[in-house]
């Protein structure tokens, strides 16, 4: 290592630049006018890289739906025959500095959110929350579901993006995300406290937007009733935080997580790019009426980078409520997940600090090392999609990473090192 | 006892109403609209009755106020004079049906939250919230506070009404109360979370609304920024819920505790409307810079009709974040709060779960008998006023009732059981 003499050290350069990162949301815009990789018919997906043919049902009906959003096809058998046909690109949305949830399938004229981190300047993107129920991220593709991405991306993206471009330096989201994490939220299964911090801040500006009428108020119903809206935005924010992190090209900090419903993957500080993967397991939860683990899809979605960052399953203690929703008991439960979760990191961020924890403060820096010698793999909160595309959410659970995508990233970098 | 065999048997019959109350919000009017006895110069205010010379210096500056919003004097010292000749009739607002924060002081044309038990049809008024810093409620009545009040009842009340209006019930608050819990509001000096729901829910409506632009866009912005607006909404709904609890009118369930200033005076369900008082305690609490104890006002206003329903102070674990707001220490000594407060009171109410009590009911019915026999009384979080006139809240922190009160209270009702 040039600049750190130890492992540990660079490890806390790589944490210093979690607590000091500052993201600011900047704007909603199409994801073409950011992205230049998404020219011409181009997808981008969760997870680790994968093939069409690779894909999980859910994740190809997401890309169903996409095709017949941007019109690459009249219908669905058009659509399928010209992703089978190899005429769709395909690539992670981490490779663009993205991230998308569930399918993660993000087409050139979807809105993405700009989060920028203000400490080193970078970006990252991500598509908009749709609400519940029939919606593309878990693999839905009717006409619903693609009339709604036509509403946001003509109504509601260019309300956000007018409401947004008002504030001087865009919505300061850590102020947002420490205030939400004192109202119960997780920001991976719950964001109803964040969402309505959201609404807050942008519905007397919306209030005072030259617009028609209608749209006005659609879009403010959608926004009061869209518990998990501010997901997106945090994926989004998580993204630029551990992004500007990994700007520290050593240690063994775990800086993305996602799958991609065949593999996990991860990648940790001192590996760069490289995705250590291994096959993805299927998460346990709560099933919606009507289902059960029969029916459940492959654990699915780059939102695993709010993990990362140290919330969802990792600050399972700051959403006692949510425990009910993902199936993992009560509070005490909670408590011991977030507890031993911290065992694997290397300290708590002083920025965020949990009430419900005794105001400790959240996970700080996943160590990769801290997980292979212990066992102990991170907990993710997650939704289950129905392992058949356009059914949609059928329950939310946890999950975990194989243990075997942290052993080899721990390889790797000793075999780096001179280690091995 | 005509209809209970026993002490029990009748707190039982009380409990069971609290838990079958159905409080709805279903307008805001002007308080003489729904309280005849507002007839002249006429002025409500907190606790136990009071003359004008008992008052302490914020109830009698909230006065002033009052008297200069209605334009009963031209100036302060033509208020002081009318308020001291005894021109002005003073009521307490728990005569009328009413609760008010603080001073409590409501005049006739202050706009009021009308909510109604629609279990027994029973109705209470609280005024709105004015927000913080300089406010009548504090006993400040400078020219801003007078002209906010104004602004009150020219515009944001008649847009909530209209808003409300457009419900077919009116809105449901035990659902809101029931979403708020499990985001760390306790409902007295914590309600950020509630008030976001409120928000919420009118903020559709009112972007729909036929009306000025500007008075759209201050609404918005102050229901927006108002992180106590629900508190007087929450003691409008307990007062309705209490008062319908309390006509069951046997027993030794406490069903008011309210202080003006000087007494601190509770009732209890099988006494009616008779107060048991004792002089106030001063709150222990945190101070906003600049201030002190030395500076603290004694106890005062209606909001711990919260506490009488079981949210505020005795629901302390509900919001551990409110802890370093009212100087209680961290989440342990909030949950050991909670639990104390278990102690002196019937049940828990099941349909309020606080997931950060392990999903335990919020505390139900405070049993008079409870807090004389362990000594025991019930923990307040509550604003500090400065003991000097128009300066306004100076902190926040804790108090509890004097021991007196439920003695007597108990005492009494022995004696009208004939057992003493």
């Amino acid at each position: 290592m040039t600049n750190y003499r130890t492992i540990d050290e660079a490890n806390k350069a790589v944490i210093d630049k979690i607590i000091a990162s500052a993201p600011f949301l900047l704007d909603v815009v199409p994801a073409k006018s950011v992205i230049p990789a998404l020219d011409g018919q181009v997808l981008l997906h969760a997870g680790p890289p994968i093939k069409w043919e690779e894909m999980t049902d859910p994740m190809q009906g997401s890309c169903v739906g996409a095709v017949l959003f941007e019109e690459w096809a009249a219908d669905e058998d058009a659509a399928r025959a010209l992703l089978a046909d190899g005429k769709v690109q395909f690539i992670p949305c981490h490779a663009v500095d993205a991230v998308g949830p569930m399918g993660g399938i993000t087409s050139p004229n979807m809105p993405v959110f700009i989060v920028e981190n203000q400490t080193d300047g970078n970006r990252a993107y991500c598509t908009m929350n749709e609400g519940i129920g029939a919606v593309l991220r878990f693999g839905a593709y009717s006409e619903e579901v693609v009339t709604r991405l036509r509403w946001m991306r003509d109504v509601l993206a260019p309300t956000l993006s007018a409401a947004l471009q008002t504030m001087e330096n865009g919505l300061n989201l850590n102020v947002l995300v420490a205030k939400a994490l004192s109202m119960g939220d997780e920001f991976h299964q719950r964001n109803i406290a964040a969402s309505l911090v959201f609404l807050k801040e942008v519905a007397p500006i919306i209030t005072d937007l030259e617009m028609d009428r209608n749209d006005k108020n659609a879009v403010m119903k959608f926004l009061a009733d869209t518990d998990q809206f501010f997901l997106n935005i945090m994926m989004a924010s998580c993204k630029a935080v551990m992004d500007g992190a990994r700007m520290i090209q050593e240690g063994t900090v775990v800086t993305a997580m996602c799958r991609n419903g065949k593999d996990f993957g991860i990648r940790i500080s001192g590996m760069g790019d490289e995705w250590f993967t291994a096959p993805v397991n299927t998460p346990n939860g709560l099933y919606f009426a009507g289902y059960s683990s029969e029916d459940a899809n492959t654990d699915i979605g780059d939102s695993a980078i709010t993990e990362t960052f140290g919330v969802g399953g990792m600050a399972m203690i700051a959403a006692p409520a949510v425990t009910r929703f993902v199936g993992t008991g009560g509070f005490y439960e909670a408590l011991s997940i977030s507890n031993e979760m911290a065992e694997i990191c290397i300290d708590h961020n002083p920025n965020f600090a949990v009430p419900t924890w005794d105001f400790k403060g959240i996970c700080l820096g996943i160590d990769a090392r801290k997980v292979v010698e212990t066992g102990i793999t991170p907990v993710i909160n997650t939704g289950i999609a129905h392992k058949k595309a356009g059914i949609g959410q059928i329950g939310a659970g946890t999950v975990n990473p194989p243990l075997e995508c942290f052993e080899k990233a721990v390889v790797a970098y000793a075999k780096k090192l001179g280690l091995k």
